[in-house]
């Protein structure tokens, strides 16, 4: 019956890690495998207050169809706050607000991308962008990046040999390695596009949780005419009211990315929109902020410290600055997939490298989640996660 | 610049109703343009108690990510009220909740439709359909509806010369025009699909809101394996949270239509699908549907009242038996653009009928609202209107 589907949504995998957490759902399991923000956080009361408000004052009219922009007021809110953060000159205008930033994903592929164009992507990289720029087609070309940032020389050879109509990249705490980029090798990624026609996407769920380090400038400063910002309240407020934003670095090409809106959705649910724009009006958002990375950070150093007393030396990880994960690296040659079978067996699971991967069965790498374990579990995972190593590499 | 684009985003138009509200919002013009509910019906306490409840009973949980399908007591919801009020048989399983309708229509054309891929519209059609299925650049072959439904021999002879994909239907109370299916006409057009490989999609945003004539067979249950029904919220409770259903034919079809969602937004805001749930436990929706029901169709009478009192007789128009629209012909030749840009002028807008064909400039067709103007305003504005008709046709 395969058939009767476009080619588009045919070629398109099951997320893998939608199936890997079905696994990791036994409660005696302990998961790292996770990508979600920590609930015990939610400023739910804050949140309540809110939407109490915003039920009494205007009640009417925030149940009502809205503009496919959305809420003007929150996109001044976003722009305010990216000058006063970044130095960033963003114009309200040129701000859209979606439905979560996975929607911002699927409309830049909608308005730029053609069957068979060519996409830089981070290698590893984020799962959600493959899956979103898969849907349209596109050819992905792989950059590697580490510690050090992205590949300078691969991203060169790749824009010589092609040409490419869109770059995607996480440069704060990335998902899924916790890197960031170091600011000369941004000022150095932006040397190689500048002049070119490609637009670089900076999506940036996790900038705003930085537990150490300075601020890296923002290709949005580096790179103004060629830079598409993504944004989101997923991981500093809440996921479910799927609110995230793009921002145009042009009138020309937000007109084109309203009309993918219009077309997707309308407008994003505007009433959440309000609720939001009342609690950043009535909260500090920064001292919320703390006390997440506050908690992050606990549970960061409390895994790296398990992490470097029980794995064998031969084992590296990242050290991220930031965000919600870490990398971890086997020796050569050993598969995390089959590491992943039996730690599952030993309690404990994570996300093995191969889905962040463009077209690898087997890697030696996987991601680890810090933010919604707490200290002493931490520990204990991290004992049966050496453990399940050890028995791999015996 | 337009270049930088991909073809299917440089081929869909601005929504030219968006642009026909803007010359209406001047609130000296009395406007039947809108396609909104009347915000006066909104059950806004209801829904702030039933937010309260959320926030207060699982306030952490209802925050958080959740999965694509949907939340499942809502999808219950959604299969019980199918088997009780039209006998229909969807399993849960096979619900999909959406961000609004206008996804479940992207989501669908994902799914479907190759770019040159057939796909059958009615004609007048909703725009809103139009606009989704060209992001995928269908081909659109129209076939006329009116107050008979369908015309079947336009659809068979399609059917037999061309093989589309899908069909798009609004049965009940059309957008634009206010008709609906007779039910022989059901059957009739059903007898031509099937065993067809042809899905028809049955939109039945108003459905519910039927304030006279006896309830109709749902394509749903004449033809079940072809039919995709798109179900709505925004017209019974309220449009702001975007909340709206696909029921799919098969697990097949259920499947690919996930994986389109999750690359599409991850999953619909998940703290409003709970409140609407909750609102839904605690309320009797029937009761709230009977309230929109009484004041629309007096609004609905009031504007046929008018209209056979003030227009020239050679102008003739639907008789809706529920939803929010009605449909009025001008005599042949006659431009109801040009009738737009008179009577705005006379302080009236309404949206002229070009939109809703199908590569057509000019029509003397034009739709009227009657869901959000009072009794009283709808003959001052109907009395307006006749004047510009007078003076169109003299």
């Amino acid at each position: 019956m395969t058939n009767i589907f476009s080619d588009r949504i045919s070629d398109v995998p099951r997320s893998f890690i939608r199936e890997i957490l079905k696994v990791a759902v036994d409660s005696s399991v302990i998961s790292f495998a996770g990508g979600l923000p920590n609930r015990e956080l939610f400023p739910v009361e804050e949140l309540q207050a809110a939407a109490n408000k915003v039920f009494e004052s205007a009640g009417k009219e925030v149940l009502q169809y809205s503009n496919s922009e959305g809420y003007p007021k929150l996109r001044e809110y976003i722009s305010k706050r990216y000058l006063e953060k970044k130095g960033l000159d963003i114009a309200v205008e040129n701000i859209l607000i979606t439905s979560g930033s996975q929607q911002g994903l699927d409309l830049l592929g909608k308005t730029f991308l053609n069957e068979g164009d060519d996409v830089i992507i981070e290698e590893p990289g984020y799962l959600g962008a493959i899956q979103a720029f898969s849907v349209y087609k596109s050819v992905f070309n792989p950059v590697p990046v580490g510690e050090d940032g992205m590949d300078i020389d691969c991203l060169k050879e790749l824009i010589s040999a092609k040409s490419p109509k869109l770059m995607y990249t996480v440069p704060n705490f990335q998902n899924p390695s916790g890197i960031s980029y170091p600011e000369k090798n941004r000022y150095a990624v932006a040397d190689v596009l500048r002049d070119k026609s490609i637009f670089l996407i900076e999506d940036d769920p996790y900038g705003d949780l930085r537990f150490t380090g300075a601020e890296k400038e923002s290709f949005g400063k580096i790179l103004p005419e060629n830079t598409i910002l993504l944004g989101s309240f997923s991981k500093t407020i809440v996921p479910s009211f799927r609110l995230g934003w793009i921002t145009a670095p042009n009138d020309t090409i937000m007109e084109r990315l309203i009309i993918a809106k219009q077309a997707s959705d309308l407008h994003t649910n505007y009433f959440t929109q309000r609720v939001i724009c009342q609690y950043l009006a009535d909260n500090d958002l920064d001292k919320h902020i703390d006390k997440i990375i506050k908690v992050y950070n606990s549970q960061r150093l409390a895994m790296i410290k398990s992490i470097e007393k029980y794995f064998p030396s031969d084992v590296s990880h990242t050290h991220p600055e930031g965000g919600m994960f870490l990398w971890v690296t086997l020796p050569e040659g050993v598969s995390s997939m089959e590491l992943f079978n039996l730690a599952i067996k030993d309690k404990v699971a994570f996300v093995p490298g191969n889905p962040f991967y463009i077209n690898k069965d087997k890697t030696n790498t996987f991601r680890l989640n810090f933010s919604c374990v707490d200290e002493k579990t931490i520990e204990t995972g991290i004992k049966r996660l050496a453990k399940s190593i050890e028995k791999l590499l015996s």
